[in-house]
């Protein structure tokens, strides 16, 4: 069932005082580069430096007093482990956090300092959903999947709604695709409250599950997904892909040297730290600029959340 | 001859609308860890990348039609060099550019993009100087100094004035010292119109002039100057150092590895790509962190401009 105008819309007022409203900016010469009037809304600025905090609040504040009491569950490696755990503290909600053995520190280290309890399991994706589900069975805690969960992807989709809010009449959104749960909120968004708003995705040519679904029209997944974009390596879900084959207009593949090449531009340009994933999908439009000339164009930055010890430049 | 309020307040609306009002940041974060409550003013957001951009207009802006025919003649490898070539080119000036043949071809590229006429000098002031003046014969044109003209400290005090528009009772602002006309522009904006703000300076150990100027009571030169904080090598002037002797309450010195962990910081918790010199600052709060725990603080990003190939860390 794809969510109404209205559960879209109560998602916006629901995490509003949880999140910030992120700001919109502009650059003169990306417009000149790229010939199309670009805005970018800024999720790296996010509380904990991502999009992913919208899903976090909207889902937990969908629970009741009794789910809360008892916590809820993640297996994330990425950013929804942050977010999670953020979330959860500022709602006084324990959050156990699944994260792969061989997870950096530094990942580890900032689920920690927003207080989430991890719990670290085989680096395999069937050891993490195990792990997972042991713990739900354990404490009575609420699974909470990072993309494909309703209300994630609604909280998601409140990016895109402050940003039509601010710039009404984009023509486009663009959106990275990972697990899909912010392209397809975006989508649901743009389609509800834009005017005649296009939702397009940014993907990996080495992670391209989503193009490869959007083709077939059955949910394709990556056999091997090595990408600098780290954020995009996972497979779309069932919660998410109706969305996305019913209002998203098409994905753009861009590859690794591409996502490269326009994160840089981004740092040295728009002067923001942002983690690889959140160059794709202007990786995207860049490389189909000429499709594009002229239109405006909303591109959502999902985070800044990088590793400065290991740059790609 | 300290400029007077008007003088300040003058320039504030001669450049209003040839500069961004550039954005004020917060960290709660960055909060807790310092014990302040601090604001950031990111010039790393203004039209090329500094703040520079706002002396270059203003001066520009006061010659009058028979000067701007002739054009502007400057010696700089740095944001000023790019400054006003973007701010000549913007009101239609021809600007001379004077770099020394070590010069990297980042710089020397960024001036070109903005229509700097470059010409190369020796690697020494005094090569750099003679070239300038050369020019000046030859051209008839204006000679600018980066930071010791009181146009360009006027036109660099509007930063500090949009500061204090938008959180009125600071009562700090830190800024970088390097030429010093950052700091004396905005010691002034801070004297005329903060409500007991001070200015307190952060400057490089290893360049720290200014420091030993405010002690002697006489410009003290750097033999070597060799820091990581490229923007901030160089002298103070005599236009700049009585104001700075009169308004400027302090000067923090700071040491390499201080630098670098506060532009680390400011990378990976504001989420902005800001160049070492800017990190200065924000380095001279968080070492003496202790004085000024509680107080509102205001710090001035003063740049954005780095080799992305050639990071710290």
């Amino acid at each position: 069932m794809i969510p109404s105008r209205k559960e879209v819309q109560d998602a916006r007022e629901r995490v509003r005082s949880y999140v910030h409203n992120t700001p919109v900016i502009t650059s003169r010469l990306i417009d000149e580069l790229s010939g199309a009037e670009i805005y970018f809304k800024c999720e790296n600025f996010q509380k904990m430096g991502a999009f992913k905090m919208r899903g976090a609040v909207n889902a937990i504040l969908q629970l009741d007093t009794e789910e809360r009491k008892k916590g809820v569950v993640t297996h994330s490696s990425g950013n929804f482990a942050q977010a999670l755990s953020l979330a959860s503290k500022n709602l006084d909600v324990k959050a156990h956090i699944v994260m792969p053995s061989n997870a950096t520190l530094v990942k580890k280290n900032a689920v920690e300092g927003y207080d989430g309890i991890i719990t670290e399991s085989k680096p395999t994706l069937k050891a993490r959903e195990e792990e997972a589900n042991r713990i739900v069975n354990t404490t009575g805690g609420t699974f909470l999947h990072p993309s494909n969960n309703t209300n994630v992807i609604l909280g998601q989709g409140t990016a895109a709604m402050e940003f039509l809010e601010e710039v009404p009449d984009l023509a486009f959104i663009f959106t990275p695709v990972g697990g899909g749960g912010l392209i397809a909120g975006t989508a649901m968004a743009a389609h509800y409250f834009g005017d005649n708003c296009q939702t397009i995705g940014g993907e990996p040519m080495q992670a391209d599950d989503a193009y490869r679904s959007m083709l077939s029209g059955t949910i394709e997944t990556n056999d091997t997904a090595i990408t600098i974009a780290d954020g995009l390596r996972t497979n779309l879900g069932d919660k998410n892909f109706p969305i996305i084959k019913k209002y998203v207009s098409e994905i753009i593949r861009v590859e690794e040297h591409e996502i490269i090449a326009a994160m840089k531009l981004l740092w040295e340009r728009l002067k923001i730290v942002v983690e690889p994933s959140s160059a794709v999908p202007f990786a995207a439009l860049l490389k189909e600029k000429n499709r594009f000339r002229g239109k405006k164009i909303g591109i959502i930055i999902s985070g800044g959340n990088v590793d400065l010890s290991t740059l790609a430049f």
